[in-house]
């Protein structure tokens, strides 16, 4: 870390109109706060404006914290959302049987990597239990069946908000989340899945990819809405394959995308680099 | 390159069974043939052999392949295809307005880095007229439209034929070729198009990927067949892009990748590196 | 294009202080200017401060460029570059026998998709002649020797001053210049070489990557200096090879990065998204 | 896995002779073997050829590998190395404080990804026992200072030699291992570091890339040789860097480069997809 002073992370958007990067810097200037990055954007098509920015406040930095909150909803009108560096989130991981999402996961967040907490474990299986135990981390056990799903879901949704999770993240879990789970979900959900070029839609995508020929293979990490996998983006792998790789290696490369898509895109949520907005992002990294 | 002496190369496909490959290069063996370089692939999903070999033979080049090629018919029950270095084959370029590969192809064939003729130029406008002439090719204007489709496509198939082109390479050529031209065409045709995930149909797709937000574009060369852009994948190349392109990036970027596979792929064709079956290729690069 | 209004494009730099960006773009806002695209950085080690900022201004364009120029002297303290989107910049290639990059260049320049007109070419071989007189561009043939090294270069440094050229790209151009000539070139000079991990500095590179069995090349265009390849970095790009690949196939691979690298180093300069430092770069892409 | 049944895999090298093709697939073939993947590469310029021969065999497989090293050996004067799908090579891992690479290795070991067992630990720090000991590794401390090296090299020789380790993986294994280890050693050892373009050699290579301005960071895999980093190279992988990225997260991108890298060469290693020949490898993969 290039500071071990205390930071504030603002991440703003809203109506576009000139002069509202003076007006931050501006603010934060006069208060002896001192910026460590500033990055902004604009979508000139949408008139929107958005800005990332990160500083050392002079004072109290909850007070600073609260008073920029004021100043950025009535001076300059815009949606803000704040974060200190010195938090750190809790995450909730949700899984089926696949390990290697889930493991790189746990791993990230012990180093410190990944700047979170793993507040708990929810699963459809038994299967990682014992990984998940081998680090002290509870594991809630739910199993989904056609007739119980809205029962399993009202569950999950209530370990998620005692948890006090700021983000879940479905670290291959294999079931579809209803749109209601995703209407009344306490945090948003990050998703990871393949994708093929072109794209292939159904069972056995990697099957279908290796019968097709394809020379590329690719990952995409998104926060998960009622569309299924089309939600924004966050983030996106390949890798290269050729004939000499059967469905094997499409998958094995397939969980190395995976894994690294899916750890970069929960470590920019968790470090406040990602706005949404119109189904897309915009990420400061 | 390696050597000056004339090489022979043989891609071979059929049935698999033991022993081919040991049937081949004892073939080529016993004639006294230095083996360069030999690759082959089975399917074993399919039971399909492949393999491309390329060998400097003792005696007459032409004599040994002909005897190759009767050897791999009755002996081996194999399809072949046979080429030698010595030969520059021909080519015919299918061009509308955008420069971008057109020029590139020119530049890669006249330096002989792309080892082929182009025999000549077949567009519906005449845009790259000048750019054609300045390399004193043959330019043929062949306008289409709804109704002159058919007699257009006629004239562009007689072309081909007489050119004796052993390759038609769609340089960004903007119209769709009936599956009766597909079916009729006196060589294969390699068509170049943008690719992204998720894949995006229709009309502006670098603008419908913009507002996506996705993080990745790409571009695929095929093997143009009646599914239109559902043929033999030759090369497929990525790219990354941030919120912080805007839909002119992405078509800049779009067109380094169709540059780049598109001449990719037409090099690999050319050398004999491309062996194709059920709607896939095995590239021995 | 977004726009077709006539934009100004600044580059600053300079001591870090807080308010810059406050003070820039209050500057454009007070004046009605509309800032498309504003992106800066600061070096907090070295304690500078860099923005590229491009704004549509109101009024009569060069005027504006003057104040601003005022503005950022007089006020600010920060060195300033300043261009506007209607000028086309000169350029001047210099190359010895390899046609690739140079060949690649034309057509960019000519195509406009690098922003800049090709004022000359000087080489040291008469090779590339007939393709340079094709696209009607003047060749100046200057061979280099050792002895008449320093006389060849006054030549050279004349051509480069009369023809108003504001960049020099060495689109392979196989001479060392002199620390000289680098000192007292009126243009900045871009140059693109292969670069290996680990680098094989003397004769044969290619030829000594082989040997080594690397599994990436690579190629780097950066800014010319007198410790020759060691000048600013602009952009590097890899390709994967194996050992199916020989010399040929890296060569062949290394021409494809050489090509792409210089092409997006040139862009980058004329676009003006390139600030240099400390011997490093900042690019605004 | 395609099949289940037992294969044998043969890796094979020597002085290039024509019809080694042949006389392999032909022995396998007469004792009715059924080959999966074969695979073979000439050096044209040091007359070595190599082979990689995956199949499955009819009878008795000890017998058969045992009959086909005889082969190998009497008829072909060719080395060989042989394994079975059945066995699992045992690995040590040798760390420092770094978990990144350590974590990581043990997560692919015990899903399967990477088919082998970890022996044990070695380290000359205390910091990674307690996560070796959460999956129950046994973690040798053994401390190294500049008296003390030959003795604790000496004890890490007879660890790993009782260990009946195939492979020694130094996941970042911050010292260097003294030319008498490395000839004496009973296993290969290999090894990951960071790599630049250009290299930056001597200490805090992050920083010194940082202060150059570099656009890529790599990571090299490759067998450890008294030459230090100069062994044959297993693995290499890239990724990009720009201004935005301070010396913090140059080096978060080089530890996923490590992790990956070093992952791949492991893999590739234990399934026997690599050769190593005059310093460099050929890898089938």
């Amino acid at each position: 870390m290039e500071t071990k002073e205390e930071r504030i992370v603002a991440l703003l958007h809203g109506h576009d109109r000139a002069g509202i990067v003076a007006r931050v810097s501006g603010w934060i200037y006069a208060r002896g706060g001192n910026i460590l990055h500033a990055d902004q954007h604009r979508d000139r098509q949408e008139g929107i404006f958005f800005q990332r920015v990160e500083w050392i406040p002079v004072g109290d930095v909850a007070e600073e914290m609260r008073l920029f909150k004021e100043f950025a909803k009535s001076d300059l009108e815009m949606e803000v959302s704040l974060s200190r560096s010195s938090s750190k989130p809790k995450i909730v991981l949700m899984v089926s049987k696949f390990e290697h999402c889930f493991g790189d996961m746990i791993m990230r967040c012990r180093s410190g990597e990944i700047n979170c907490e793993i507040a708990c474990v929810i699963s459809n299986h038994e299967d990682l239990r014992p990984l998940a135990e081998t680090f002290g981390l509870k594991y809630h056990y739910i199993p989904v069946s056609k007739e119980t799903k809205p029962q399993a879901e009202a569950k999950q949704l209530e370990i998620i908000r005692e948890s006090g999770a700021e983000l879940v993240v479905m670290a291959r879990y294999m079931q579809i989340l209803s749109e209601n789970f995703l209407d009344t979900c306490s945090a948003p959900v990050i998703n990871i899945h393949h994708s093929f070029l072109p794209a292939f839609a159904g069972a056995k995508p990697y099957h279908r990819a290796y019968e097709r020929g394809v020379k590329l293979i690719g990952a995409t990490a998104h926060y998960a809405t009622k569309d299924l996998d089309e939600g924004p983006i966050i983030a996106q792998l390949v890798t290269t394959v050729s004939h000499r790789n059967n469905v094997d290696d499409l998958m094995r490369k397939g969980r190395e995308l995976e894994r690294e898509a899916l750890a970069s895109a929960v470590r920019l949520h968790v470090e406040g680099r990602i706005l949404t907005y119109k189904n897309k992002t915009v990420i400061f990294d």
